[in-house]
């Protein structure tokens, strides 16, 4: 790459998105970057929206007995045989017909159930039994073993978003616990001594700082775990310092700020120093002073100041590699066919993304 | 409604879903309970996907004052008229040009910034300047004050849910705080002596507990803050006690299975001992064994324990009253026209739900 100077320097290079994706996904995928960053076993109850690392395949049938369906009696159904609403039949209590509630085992010796809405108590001779009006083939209203799954049947695939469903499956096939992917952990770190914190009593030239907080959840909404660091003067060796800290335990830091070709801006200086800067500008409207590289193992990028330069780069340039590293396909963002309402001029070279309010 | 008792009962009910629906939401809208509950403080950072209980009106302006919106000098217009490329102007640093960074307030006096890439340093008779070959009109690459938003504008109207970016719109408005609905706090109860926890060793009519996990899933998915409840066995005493401390705490009490007719079926009657049983059975297979209520100003909700029917009924009638808590509209689900691959036949009188795998 191009020398970098700690002086005012302008862009030496703008290069066309596509180009500065593929460039800096080459240089991540050497790293064991482009991939999930490893896996860990989680209990049930914490694993809604994570993503299984491996499939899962079912310990137990479920269910795992012969199970009654339906409130009622268990019967043979050679004992049923014959039944009809002229000529009902009359099962004995105890012997012949067996009270069961929805879920209870099948008692052993019955192969059939007969609802109770279908059955009338009768009492005779001293004894209790139910009146039937017809017959039960067998296995009526009983959920055989393994009629939902069998036991090393699989469960759910890897590569998953677990859905509510999802863990009930698993947890009914017999498991506490699922392998997942981690959640990346991402680090957020506001540059510039015209910083302030949210709710600071301002003077001219304060620039109050939410950056961070919208970044964050925006790695938050991707399913990372966000630190929001405290905002760094502009410091060159207060920020690499900073930086290299966050490096040590988190998976990605963004540099917020700093990322221009104004006086003090390091960010690319930074990443230099600390490990290898791939991108240095990209050809696109807004947020053309995206830095991108990567440092100690863990992926580096510089987001731009301005908070929608700032929104739009994280959403195009990482928000791809947070999904990839929970082993997920970025959703495609719905497209419309529409008119504009007025003229646009659009720089030649760039990628020019614009907001609009849609109407009809 | 009918007079429940605590031995084997068949339903009496199975009213149409639509008036099952509109009977207990008259019966929550009496109790207040069909609108969000309540508004509560919370910082930004904790705000992401909460839902504006009261609109946000700016407190300060953005930018609040007028600001650089380019690396580069900032200068008179006036001292720029005529500079062309075939006549340049020399403009005295420090006099005529200030050099300012993106964001900077523009320094008293000046009214226009240069980019830094349209200016060259020129140094003559020892005094630094600057050589420009345009002239820049007032406010070129200003951001006046109020560019953004002005003090006392809208800046995020009420029940709006918060994405990243609005977080960052309140946060540039000169808010540290929101004001969101409260996150619905859900209990859900399981019910029954065949119950065992997840992980267990199993016998024949032992019933691995799940939909608590699924069904608390459900919920978190919908915004809430849910509590699962230790299993509570097939005892009327146990589980309305267990029912009326859950009340004290929650907004809804979601009980799990004892919503059929089977002998240890005790939900209405506890419903109807806490409160008031509203519904008891919906014309829709699965899930008609569904019971409806409200107790002690909460709702109260049965949901049968056939997992796919407790999945079904909670969406289909907890999870609307959920959204409604938060000031949210249930999104549509998408429909799609398709041909059966099989002929299926529904019970008359009944609303059928079948899952269906789509294939093209």
């Amino acid at each position: 790459m191009t020398e970098q100077s700690l002086t005012r320097n302008i862009y030496l290079h703008d290069v066309p998105l596509d180009e500065a994706i593929a460039d800096w996904h080459t240089a991540l995928g050497a790293a064991g970057l482009l991939a999930p960053l490893g896996k860990e076993t989680i209990p049930l109850t914490e694993a809604l929206g994570r993503v299984t690392a491996e499939p899962v395949w079912a310990r137990i049938s479920s269910p795992h007995y012969h199970a009654a369906a339906m409130d009622g009696f268990a019967v043979r159904s050679e004992d049923t045989r014959g039944a009809t609403e002229t000529s009902p039949l009359l099962l004995r209590l105890g012997e012949q017909a067996l009270p069961v509630d929805t879920g209870d085992p099948l008692p052993a010796g019955m192969n059939a159930v007969v609802m109770i809405e279908q059955t009338q108590p009768v009492s005779q001779d001293g004894a209790e039994y139910i009146e039937i009006l017809a017959s039960s083939a067998p296995w009526t209203y009983v959920r055989p073993m393994g009629e939902d799954v069998v036991a090393s049947e699989l469960v759910i695939p890897a590569n998953h978003r677990l859905r509510p469903q999802d863990l009930g499956a698993i947890a009914g096939s017999g498991h506490s616990v699922v392998s997942v992917y981690p959640r990346p952990r991402v680090a957020i770190l506001p540059t510039g001594t015209e910083l302030v914190t949210i709710g600071s009593e301002l003077k001219p030239g304060d620039i109050i700082e939410y950056n961070s907080l919208m970044l964050g959840a925006q790695a938050e909404e991707a399913g990372c775990i966000v630190t929001r660091l405290p905002i760094v003067r502009d410091d060159y060796a207060a920020i690499r310092d900073a930086v290299a800290a966050a490096l040590e335990s988190h998976d990605l830091v963004a540099i917020n700020a700093g990322s221009s070709a104004g006086s003090e801006d390091y960010t690319s200086a930074i990443v230099q120093e600390l490990g290898e800067l791939r991108v240095h500008g990209i050809a696109i409207r807004p947020g053309h002073p995206v830095v991108l590289g990567l440092a100690r193992g863990k992926a580096l990028v510089g987001i731009p100041g301005y908070p929608v330069s700032a929104a739009m780069t994280f959403d195009l340039l990482v928000k791809p590699l947070l999904y990839r590293w929970q082993g997920l396909e970025l959703p495609e963002k719905p497209t419309v066919q529409a008119t504009l309402t007025r003229k646009t001029l659009s720089p030649l070279g760039e990628d020019h993304f614009l907001r609009v309010t849609l109407g009809k």
